[in-house]
C-alpha cells in the first residue's frame, strides 16, 4: 500500500459490484434523465414529510443497489451513509429496517466520497466482503433545513445552486466487478473565510483544489492521467474558482474537468442558476453517467471528488464562515 | 482476522497511544472530577457562543491527546470525529486549524465507539500509523439544539438526563502503547418505537442490548470474559432495561455493568435525575476513569459500548420514534 501525504493506493482489490440511482421529477427532466435507475415523480416519495420522503428514497437505493450487485441484504456487512439533515434522520429512518450495521457519516455534499473511502478502507482491512456506500439529498428537506420554507417563495441569487432530490448507492466488494477503487485522497477542512450561503461553490472550490492538488502530488502524476476529474457540486462559479486556483499552482485541468452540479440540470431551461448541489448530486451522477461510462469502457480512470460546504444555519447566523471539504476517490475501469 | 456476524477481531496491533479529557465545571465537581485532564470553569470556554465553546473544547482535546501520545500534529494521518450539533459544526470549527484530513462521523452519543472502530479499521488496513478519534458535547449547545433555550428554565422529567459538557480524544497507532483495541462490534439501528425524548435511556437500551448480545455471541464468550461491560449514557432507567433485556436472553451482566452516564455525576447532590448523556459523556469517562484503570492494570479487558439515541427535534416533532444505535469496542490492557 502506498501512502502519500493524504492519499492511499490500495494493493487489495476493491471492486464496484453494483450501484443504483434514484432521483426526483426535475432531475428526471434534466440532461441525464434517462440514465438514472429510477425517476420518482411524487416529491413526497409516498412519505408524509420531506424528511420521510428522503428516507423512502434511501430505502429504494439500498434495495436497488443490492439487487444490482446480485447479493442479498444479509451479504452486506456495513452501510456507510449519511445525508444533510440534522442528526442524519434521512439515513436513520432510511436504513433501519435493513438490520445492517451502520456507520453514520457527515461530510456535507462530500459524503459520497467519504462513504466510498471508508467502505474501501474496511474492505482493504479485511473487515468485510461487501459494503454499501450511500448518500442522498432532497430539495424540500434541504430548503427547510438551510434556507426558507418553500411557501415563502424566496428569490434566489444567480450564484445559488439547486439542491438535488436524489441519491446514489454503491456496493463495494472484494470478489469482482466492472470497476475498482484504487486509491483515495482524504480531505482536510479548507476555509477561505467566505460567508455567502448563496454561493456555496465559492466556499467549496478551495477545498476541491486542495484535495485535487494533494492527489496529483501524492501520486506524482499529471492531471491527464485521468480521463476526467469530476467534482461534486461546485456549479459554474465554483468551477471557475477551482480552475483558477489550480492554474495558479501550475495545473491546467480545464479540458478534463467535469462538475456533477453543472451536468445534472440544464441551467438555461431549468432555472437552476449556478448549478446543482446536495449530497445526492454527485452520488446520483456517479451512479448514472459516471459509472455507466466506466462500465462501458469510455473512461478508464477518473478522479471523483465530491465537495462539501460545511454550512449550518446556526454557525452562519452567528457570523461564521462556511468551510469546505472534499474527498477524492480514484475509480478505474476493469474493461480492457 | 476473525469476522462474526457484526464483529471483527483484529490480528493487527492497534494501540492506544495517548488520550485526553476536557470537561466543564459541573463535571469537574462530580465523582470523577479529579480524574479529568482539564476542568474548564468558563462555560463558554473563551468562545462567544455555545457552539464556539464546544469547538474550543475540541481544540483543547486534539492538542492534549497528541501531546499525551508524544507525537506532533503532522504525525496524525486522520481525525475521526463528530458531535451532536447539526452539520457537526463543533467539529468543523474545532479541527479545521489542525490541517489534518477529517472523516466526519455522526452516531449520536455512540460517536466515540464509531470513531474508535473506524480509526482501528484504518490502522488495520495499513492506511495510517496514527489516527485521532474524538467526540464532544456541550450542555448549552445540546439544550439549544434539542430542547429549549436555557433562559426558559424548563422543568425536566426525572427520566431525563443531563448533557455532559466535555469530551475525549484518543490517539491510536501501530507502534506501541499501554492498551490495545482488539475487536469491534458495529451497531445496527434498533427501534422499539419509543418516543419520549425525556427518556433517552429507554430509547437506547435495546440497541445496547443488541450490540452486547452480538458481541458475546460472535466471540462465543461469557460476559465475565470482560472485567467491565461499560455503556455510554443509558442512565438509571436505561440500565435497568438493558439488564432486563439481556437477562431475558440468558445473560446476567449486573455484576460487571457500568454506565458512564451514571458514574460522571452524583445524582443526589447534582440534580441530574436519571444520569448524564451526550457524546462527551462516554468519551470523557473513557479518557479518564476507564483508560486510567486499564493503564494501571486494574482492568485487563473491557467492552466499551457508547450508546446513541438517533433523536432529532424535526423527526420527533413529526411524530417519529427515537431509534438507538450502539458501537462496541474491546479494549485490553497491555500491562501483564
Amino acid at each position: 500500500m502506498f501512502l502519500g501525504s493524504a492519499s492511499v493506493s490500495f494493493d487489495e482489490d476493491i471492486f464496484i459490484q453494483g450501484y443504483a440511482s434514484v432521483v426526483g421529477k426535475k432531475e428526471g427532466e434534466g440532461p441525464l434523465g434517462n440514465l438514472f435507475g429510477e425517476v420518482v415523480t411524487d416529491p413526497m416519495f409516498g412519505g408524509d414529510s420531506w424528511e420521510d420522503a428522503e428516507s423512502q428514497l434511501q430505502m429504494k437505493l439500498v434495495t436497488a443497489a443490492i439487487k444490482d450487485s446480485g447479493l442479498k441484504d444479509s451479504d452486506i456487512r456495513y452501510i456507510f451513509a449519511g445525508d444533510l439533515l440534522g442528526q442524519l434522520i434521512a439515513t436513520s429512518f432510511g436504513v433501519k429496517n435493513f438490520n445492517i450495521p451502520l456507520f453514520g457519516l457527515y461530510g456535507a455534499c462530500s459524503t459520497m466520497g467519504e462513504a466510498l473511502s471508508l467502505g474501501s478502507v474496511s474492505l482493504a482491512a479485511g473487515c468485510a466482503e461487501h459494503v454499501l456506500c450511500m448518500t442522498s439529498s432532497h430539495f424540500g428537506g434541504a430548503e427547510k433545513t438551510f434556507r426558507f420554507p418553500l411557501d415563502y417563495g424566496s428569490q434566489r441569487k444567480f450564484s445559488a445552486t439547486w439542491t438535488v432530490t436524489g441519491g446514489g448507492a454503491v456496493v463495494l466488494g472484494t470478489a469482482g466487478g466492472f470497476a475498482k477503487i484504487t486509491g483515495i485522497t482524504t480531505g482536510r477542512i479548507v476555509d477561505y473565510g467566505y460567508k455567502d450561503k448563496e454561493n456555496m461553490g465559492a466556499c467549496m472550490a478551495p477545498a476541491a483544489a486542495d484535495t485535487i492538488l494533494r492527489n496529483l502530488e501524492d501520486f506524482n502524476i499529471a492531471p491527464d492521467s485521468y480521463d476526467r476529474i469530476i467534482t461534486g457540486d461546485l456549479g459554474l462559479i465554483g468551477q471557475r474558482i477551482l480552475l483558477d486556483l489550480l492554474e495558479e499552482k501550475g495545473y491546467s485541468i480545464s479540458n478534463l474537468h467535469m462538475d456533477c452540479g453543472i451536468e445534472i440540470f440544464d441551467g438555461h431551461t431549468q432555472d437552476t442558476h449556478a448549478g446543482a448541489s446536495g449530497c445526492g448530486c454527485s452520488a446520483s451522477v456517479l451512479c448514472s453517467l459516471i459509472l455507466k461510462n466506466i462500465r462501458d469502457g469510455i473512461w478508464k480512470k477518473v478522479l471523483f471528488v465530491p465537495t462539501g460546504a460545511l454550512f449550518s444555519p446556526v454557525s452562519s447566523n452567528e457570523g461564521d464562515s462556511i468551510p469546505g471539504i472534499a474527498h477524492a476517490v480514484v475509480i478505474e475501469s476493469e474493461c480492457r
